[in-house]
C-alpha cells in the first residue's frame, strides 16, 4: 500500500496536497467527534447515523419544532434533507437552518427530489434564505434548485453532472454556498473555482440514500474544516466515495456493498487515502 | 446450473411458461426500471427501498398530503402499506390511491396487522373504494379485510395461507383485486384462478419488513405487466421466494440472511429462475 | 466451548444462578414469543425489530394515538424511547404507558437525549408517572433524569456509568423501577441491591440503536420474567452484550460487526451463554 501510496503522489505533482489535507480532515473528525444534526428522510434515518459514526462523528436526529433549534445552535453542523416532507417538518427545518445560520453553524441543504416534486421545490427555494453552507443534489436536483428545467425521475437524475456546471455555478454565486453536483465525476465549486472529484463506484446509484450519506459525510467535514469550505466539500466526496471503491472489491451486491462501505470508511488508513483519494 | 435448469423444465412440462415468463417480467423490471412510489411503514424504508434497487426498479418514499397525489399519479406502480398509522398518513394514502385510481396507475394494499388493531381495518376497508389492483397479506390480514376473524397476534399470523383461500377468493371477487396470501405456501387468486407459489424460506419469518419487501416487489412487476396481474402478482413472490432460498444457504442468522437476499435478487440470473421459480 | 463452560462455571462459584436463569429467560422468550409494542424512535426501528426476531420475541412498532393504547394494552411488555419526539409522539406515549400501567404489561423508559434537550426532559419526568417498570439509558441520561447535571453531548454520555450509581440508586427508589446505566460496564439497580454486567464490546459505540436494542431486549425479557425485574434486566444486558463480543471477533468494522450481533443472538446456545455471561 505504501508503494502504491508514494507512486500515486510522484504521478500527480501537480495537486498533491488535496490527498493529504483531505487525510487531515478525516483525523480531524476522528479526533474531535463534531455533533451533526441531521433533519432528515424516514428512509436514511439508520445508514445516515451509521456512516457519521464509522466516519468518526456524533449523529442525532432531531426534526421536531420543540427541538430542531436548540440541537442545531448547539451542533458542530447541520443537515438540512428534503427527502421526507411535510408541513411540521417544513417549520422544524425553518427553525434548525434559523438557529444554524445565527449560531454560524455549518449547514448543508439536500434538495433530494427537488424540480420533481412541486411542494418541496417551493420548500427548498425558502430554505435558502437561511444561507447553506453547502448545497448537495443529483444533477437534476441542482439545476431545478437553480431554477431550470432538471429532468429528475423521481428522486434519481437523468443528467450528467458536467452538463449543469454552468447552473451550478450560478446556484453558489447566488446563495454564498458551495455547490456539489454528485454523479460519476462529482462537481464541487463556489461560483469560481471548481473542483472534480473522480471517486465512487456504480454500485453506489442501486442502493439507497448513497447521496444522503454523502451529505452527512459533507456537514461532518465542515465541522471541521474553517474556511476551507470548498475544498473540505470535495474531501468529504472523495472519502466516501473511496469507501465504495474499496468495498465494491469485496461486495456480492448491494447489500454487502453498502456493509462494505461502512467498514471501509471506518478503516480508512492514511496510506489508502494518499493512494486512492482522486481530485482535480 | 444450466443442466438443472433442463432437467427442471423437463419434470414440470405442465407449467413450463410460469418459469420463462417470471424471467420475463424481471428483465422488463430492470430495462426499464419503473417508479414505485410507496407510502410504507417506519420500520421497512429502507428495506423496502433497496429490495426495490436490487430488483432493478427506480423507488420513491412520499407519505406527505401535499406531494403523495402528485407523485402517485406520475409513478409506474403505488404501495400503500399500512404498517404505519396516523390520521395524517391515512390522509396521504386516500390521497395517493385515488390519484393512482384515476391515473390507472396499479396499486397495492399491504394490510399490516389489519384484525389486530381498529383503526387501520377501519381505514384498510375504506382504501379499497379506490380500487387496488392487487393485495397482499398473511392469512390473518386477508381473513380480516375479507370479514372474518383473523386470529392475528400484532403483526404475525396465527393462520396458514390454505386456510383463509375461501376468504381470500371472496376478496378478489368483491375488490376486482388480485389477492395474494403471503405463508409457507403463497396463494394468489383473482377469484377465479389461484396459483401457488412454493418459494420462501422460513428464516424470512425471523426478518423485519419480508412481507412488506414482498409487496412492494409485485408492485414493480404490475408495472411492467399489463393485463396479467394474477401472473405477475405470483411471479414477484416466485422471485422474491426463491432469492430468500438462495440467501439461506449461505446465511448465518437474520441479519446475513437479509443481506444475501438483497445481492441474490439483484444478481439473478436467467438460469436461476428458470430452475428456482415453483408456481402451480 | 463445552469445556470453556465447564471451566467458567468452576472458576465463579460465586453466582452460578446469573448464568443457568439467563439462559432460561432466553429460552422462555424464544418459547413463548412475547409481542413487545414498541413507541420508538425513526433511525432504529428497523433494527429494533430484528434484534426482537433474532431473540425470538414479536415486535410491533405502533406510535399513533389511535392505536398506542390499544396495543400496549394486549402486548406482552412495552418499549418508549424518546429519540424522535413531537407533540403527537408524546401524547402517544403517554396513552401507551398509560395502558400498560393499568394492564399490568411491564414497559421500559429510554430517555434518548434527555438532559441534552429541554422539551424531551419534560416528557421523560412526565411518563415516570406511569410507572415504568425499569428505565435504561446511559450516565448522562440517568443522572439528568435523577435530577442531576448529565453533561451529556448529543446523544453520547460523557460520564462513566460508576460515577452516576448514586443517582440511578436515588432514582430507582423515587420511581419504583429497575434502573439500568449501560457503558462499559452496565450497572442494573432497583435502588437496594445492585448488580454489574461485564460484557458488550467497544464497537457498540460506533453503530446507533445499539442501546435501544438493549432495552428492546431488556422489554422482552421483562415479559418472560415475573417478578425478579433486577435480574431479567441484567441478563437481557448480559445477552446483548455477550453477542456483541461474539459479533466482534469476525467483523471488519460497524456494520459486519451490527449484522455479526444479530446473526450472534439469534444462534446463542446454551453451552455459549453459560460460558460467557458475566454478572457480579
Amino acid at each position: 500500500m505504501n508503494e502504491a501510496a508514494t507512486e500515486a503522489t510522484t504521478m500527480r505533482t501537480d495537486a498533491p496536497d488535496h490527498r493529504r489535507e483531505a487525510w487531515a480532515t478525516l483525523q480531524a473528525v476522528r479526533d474531535s467527534g463534531p455533533l451533526v444534526h441531521s433533519v432528515t428522510n424516514l428512509v436514511v434515518t439508520n445508514l445516515t447515523a451509521n456512516v457519521l459514526l464509522a466516519l468518526g462523528a456524533s449523529p442525532a436526529m432531531v426534526e421536531n419544532i420543540e427541538e430542531a433549534g436548540e440541537l442545531a445552535a448547539a451542533a458542530g453542523a447541520l443537515v438540512i434533507n428534503l427527502g421526507s416532507m411535510s408541513a411540521a417538518r417544513t417549520e422544524a427545518m425553518h427553525a434548525a437552518a434559523l438557529a444554524a445560520d445565527r449560531a454560524g453553524t455549518p449547514w448543508v441543504l439536500d434538495p433530494v427530489a427537488v424540480g420533481a416534486l412541486s411542494y418541496r421545490t417551493g420548500v427548498a427555494r425558502e430554505l435558502l434564505a437561511h444561507r447553506p453552507t453547502a448545497i448537495r443534489g443529483n444533477a437534476s436536483e441542482i439545476a431545478s434548485l437553480a431554477g431550470g428545467d432538471g429532468g429528475g425521475k423521481g428522486v434519481d437524475s437523468t443528467l450528467d453532472s458536467g452538463a449543469v456546471l454552468d447552473a451550478a455555478r450560478r446556484l453558489a454565486r447566488d446563495t454564498g454556498a458551495v455547490v456539489a453536483v454528485t454523479g460519476r465525476i462529482d462537481r464541487v465549486t463556489d461560483g469560481d473555482r471548481t473542483l472534480a472529484v473522480e471517486n465512487g463506484h456504480v454500485l453506489q446509484t442501486r442502493v439507497t440514500g448513497m447521496g444522503c450519506s454523502a451529505t452527512a459525510v459533507i456537514a461532518a467535514c465542515l465541522a471541521v474544516s474553517g474556511p476551507a469550505r470548498l475544498a473540505a466539500t470535495a474531501y468529504a466526496l472523495a472519502l466516501f466515495g473511496f469507501s465504495a471503491e474499496r468495498a465494491a472489491r469485496g461486495a456480492e451486491g448491494p447489500a454487502s456493498f453498502q456493509a462494505g462501505l461502512i467498514d471501509s470508511l471506518y478503516g480508512l488508513t492514511e496510506a489508502q487515502v494518499l493512494a486512492g483519494v482522486r481530485i482535480r
